[in-house]
């Protein structure tokens, strides 16, 4: 039986997450299908950040750092960033980017496994991983090789010369899942450490880092953890590593006594040694409005709505559209794909340059990729209904033949 | 004739600068010496946040990273460093702190200077710009050596087996400034390149970055420029070294096409290269209004007032309190110190704490050193009058005998 409209409604009212969308402020109109770039704003954020200029920045001044908890700010938002990634305590700190954090993390493993020469890695990593590996490897004493295999030959690849693996948890193209204790556990048995980047699955999916054992990860905080543009990234260490655990960017916030101003480096006992210089705080006022929207919510509910969302996308674009030509990308089975739908469309630019401006915003990557992202903490089940009616629209009247589709924008 | 109240209060009437003091929100009654920290609050901030996160962040999301210029902020803030501290445009990118900006100037010089082994500084270096060459040199390809001398012996030690000479123009210390120019072009004599940490001296007196002919620097904007707490730091890579200079925190930023998603990194042609993370968009718009302060100053009025507000808390200090004890540190001449005057005193913490609790904000550095910063900008000469006789007061009390005085923070 198809869908409608109704049906979707349906499901927004028995959906038991339906409360959190007031959480956020989002235009009216809009239907932002691109948490998974840049989530939306927690509407707790003015209020915050009213308090954070009058009271403490510009009424308490210096005197914040201590009264304001500023300085504790990496560590308190670190364990709280661990409670949705399956992490126990002092072991995670928000700071610094995603990209310095995964530079840390593979220096200080690369030290922690020195007899070993290969940092092996994905073809479908996301490409800042690439680099910062090529960056990171430049610092190593011994000469190391970053070897880059295709997804399915991963598990082939581990050897005894492997002294890293680098992966994406979620495929930043595809959306699909990479299991991670399997793979962990794999990467173990040859003696490797793995390192996890969680860019695309920290807030939207259950992550167990303690279960599986993981021993770095990375991730992001402005996608799916609505922490503001650029908010600062966070990086976990197991804590049987941290004190072995030595990174190079050892500025004076990672010393373990940061104020007696020593002229030596000694680095912190905690995960506090993963931190370098003085963190931008109005950003990590915006880490926490975002992980306050997930108060009362549970990582299997923010899963369960992800998967219905999905499922019903692409349900409903075979449904409407049913020769549209685009073609699903990544895996079919719900349990492997995160909270995205990507499609290939020959003028997938164009196409989503006219859905944007009809209020459909998605994004798109090169050379032919439509992506679609779910936030389950505020999307509904009839925006994906609308959603694609747009999209059915924009089809059918072949939209892209228009020109002014086709100018690009530098940054999408 | 001993100065008084009132002609302090006529210095005020009488400041080219006193109009910049409303850019300010500034509790009333308090008197803050401490910009060198954590400079105040501009008025426009609350202003210009609101409009970020109604119109930017929450209104237009993802599309703000062209719509209102998100993805370029480094730049444009850059170059409007530049202005301020001599640099021509395409020279400074405003990113990370200044740790890990540290961090990349080091290794880029080092690989500049492949056949020289020494990284020279001195004694009383920022204790991070320590810590950070001895990070940053674990990950240079040969052995290399940090060596710390004493200030009075720079010159001395600049010879043809030192590949990079790195120093605070300011001593956060004793607020002396090193020469820029002479010591710069000692270093280049000998073949060395010169990284100069502006931490405490950009935004307060004329630096010339491009006259002196500097190779690198990097810099804090939370202190004069009033930035706001941990707001993003600055690199400056003069443009003459740009296309040799590699920095391995090559993330995807610090790409030549960030957006082509390509496998290799091949960095920007430009400046750029030396980003490398997302960077936190709310904390960068406290840059800009920290620079927008600056509308319609010269910094040769600044450096006046600075000198001013020094010689005139030095005045009345021996004027009012003429037994303190309190020992006055660092140069004399007012051509050669910045703008903080700092003393030493046994009792300078509780004495520090009195002040505070009396509304008079100084900073204090173990072992007892009494911390004393005057933000040009906001600072009134009538302001020195009365935290001079407020530390008057205290002496005359012995106010240090209180136990309250000395309960220790854990950040000051």
């Amino acid at each position: 039986m198809p869908l409608d409209k109704a049906s979707c409604q349906q499901l927004d009212r028995e959906d038991p997450l339906a409360f959190c969308r007031e959480r956020f402020e989002l235009p009216d109109e809009l239907i932002y299908l691109d948490g998974n770039s840049l989530g939306a704003m927690p509407s707790s954020m003015p209020r915050v950040m009213q308090q954070t200029l009058d009271s403490e920045w510009s009424g308490d001044l210096i005197q914040s750092w201590n009264k304001a908890g500023w300085a504790q700010l990496s560590q308190t938002l670190g364990d709280r960033v661990g409670r949705l990634v399956g992490a126990d305590q002092d072991q995670i700190v928000v700071c610094d980017t995603t990209s310095a954090n995964l530079y840390k993390a593979i220096r200080a493993a690369c030290d922690m496994r020195p007899e070993r020469n290969v940092i092996l890695t994905e073809l479908d990593n996301f490409p800042t991983d690439l680099y910062i590996i090529e960056g990171a490897m430049t610092g190593v004493a011994r000469e190391m090789r970053r070897e880059i295999v295709a997804q399915q030959d991963i598990l082939d690849s581990l050897d005894d010369k492997v002294a890293i693996l680098v992966l994406s948890h979620i495929n930043y193209k595809t959306g699909e899942i990479l299991p991670m204790l399997e793979i962990t556990e794999a990467a173990h048995r040859v003696g490797a450490l793995v390192i996890w980047d969680l860019s695309h699955s920290a807030g939207v999916l259950p992550i167990e880092l303690d279960e599986c054992e993981v021993d770095f990860a990375v991730g992001c905080t402005y996608k799916y953890l609505n922490a503001g543009p650029g908010a600062p990234a966070f990086i976990y260490v197991a804590s049987r590593h941290i004190a072995q655990a030595r990174q190079p960017l050892n500025g004076w916030w990672g010393h373990a006594e940061p104020f007696a101003f020593e002229d030596e480096f000694r680095p912190a006992g905690n995960i506090s040694r993963f931190l370098c210089g003085t963190q931008p705080v109005l950003s990590l006022k915006g880490v926490a409005c975002g992980l306050d929207s997930y108060a009362g919510v549970s990582m299997l509910q923010v899963r369960e709505k992800s998967k219905g969302l999905c499922d019903l996308f692409i349900r409903l674009l075979g449904q409407e559209c049913p020769d549209s030509r685009l073609q699903l990308i990544g895996p079919r089975c719900r349990e492997r794909r995160g909270s995205q739908v990507s499609y290939r469309f020959e003028h997938g630019y164009a196409l989503m340059q006219a859905l944007i401006e009809r209020g459909v915003v998605g994004d798109f990557r090169a050379p032919d990729l439509m992506r679609f992202g779910f936030s389950p903490l505020y999307i509904r089940y009839e925006d994906i209904w609308n959603a694609v009616q747009c999209l059915k629209i924009c089809l059918q009247q072949k939209i892209w033949q228009q020109d002014k589709y086709h100018r690009r924008q530098p940054v999408t």
